[in-house]
């Protein structure tokens, strides 16, 4: 049983979430952007340009306690970590109110049948033309045509690209501590 | 077709998010989760407690702008927010790691079958153990047992609610302008 479930998760395509445009004043921010890629089954989260320790800090102390293997990275040149992306084969998919629109058209459909691994693109409010164009975006994806945040984006384009499988998964390698749904109230047990 | 539209808004319950525990450092993410609120089919939102000019500027601005009926409010005590909810015979949805999961338990076919409006309960990071009880909330659900966003599982709790008919919404009620959504670039036409 295990064992499959580890197979279907080989075959799954990975998702790594790219945030550009942080600012320090953007930290609890980033951080929740991050920690939503973490928990709606991304691999991983590259905050392009800028270091910030305190984001750094924050993801991983919940990688350590909560488990699952979850990379950060930050600091590298958005241009170059895009390139990287691309050589490697992945497509790129920007997130944008501007972009086709997730519900109505089949933009979702398309990005599954290349079959490959994701680098989400996420902005802040204004990001470079340049974004919209083929060099950095194979699809430009909006959750909705009307502005919200590229945390709740990313939150619905991960749930319908996983199909809501990534919230029933395991995190438990490398976890500590592990939670117990219940009806009410907390249940926290040791891993 | 609209007149049909319309009759089939009219009995689909509305949503209100009620947001605890706001401290002006938040004003970023606050915004962000009434941004997202507004975008992923709710009716309003409700800041509890406490007052912040800041939120309702960007809030507002958006709602002018973009369009739809949108309501903000600030500073009503949560518990009386809550009690009159419940008067009004209205259901209440704690949003927390800890409660029923989302994807794995039948917790969101139970809040369907009620057929009522749905307050949503969005906290920070530690909310008052009274959020769990009776008292306050009908259902706590879990998007996902991992923390992470109040603004990331808000909007995986909309889309969910809505089934992803919230998305091709048409805000041109009271609209300025209106994205057309595009495959590369922007476009945006006046209303």
């Amino acid at each position: 049983m295990k064992k499959k479930a580890k197979d279907k998760d080989a075959r799954l395509p990975k998702v790594f979430v790219l945030r550009w445009g942080h600012r320090h004043r953007d930290q609890r921010l980033t951080s929740h952007v991050a920690l939503a890629a973490r928990a709606l089954g991304a691999s991983g989260f590259v905050m392009a340009d800028i270091a910030d320790n305190k984001v750094r800090e924050t993801v991983e102390k919940v990688t350590a306690r909560w488990g699952g293997n979850f990379s950060f990275e930050m600091g590298g040149p958005w241009k170059q970590v895009v390139k990287e992306w691309r050589t490697k084969n992945g497509v790129t998919v920007h997130l944008t109110a501007y972009g086709e629109n997730i519900q109505t058209s089949d933009v979702m459909q398309r990005i599954r049948a290349t079959r490959k691994d994701v680098l989400v693109i996420v902005g802040s409010q204004k990001v470079p033309g340049g974004f919209f164009s083929e060099e950095v975006s194979d699809f430009n994806v909006a959750v909705g045509n009307q502005p919200h945040s590229e945390c709740s984006s990313l939150a619905v384009f991960l749930d319908r690209f996983f199909e809501g499988e990534e919230l029933s998964k395991d995190f438990v390698d490398n976890a500590e501590m592990k939670i117990v749904p219940q009806v009410r109230g907390k249940k926290v047990v040791k891993v």
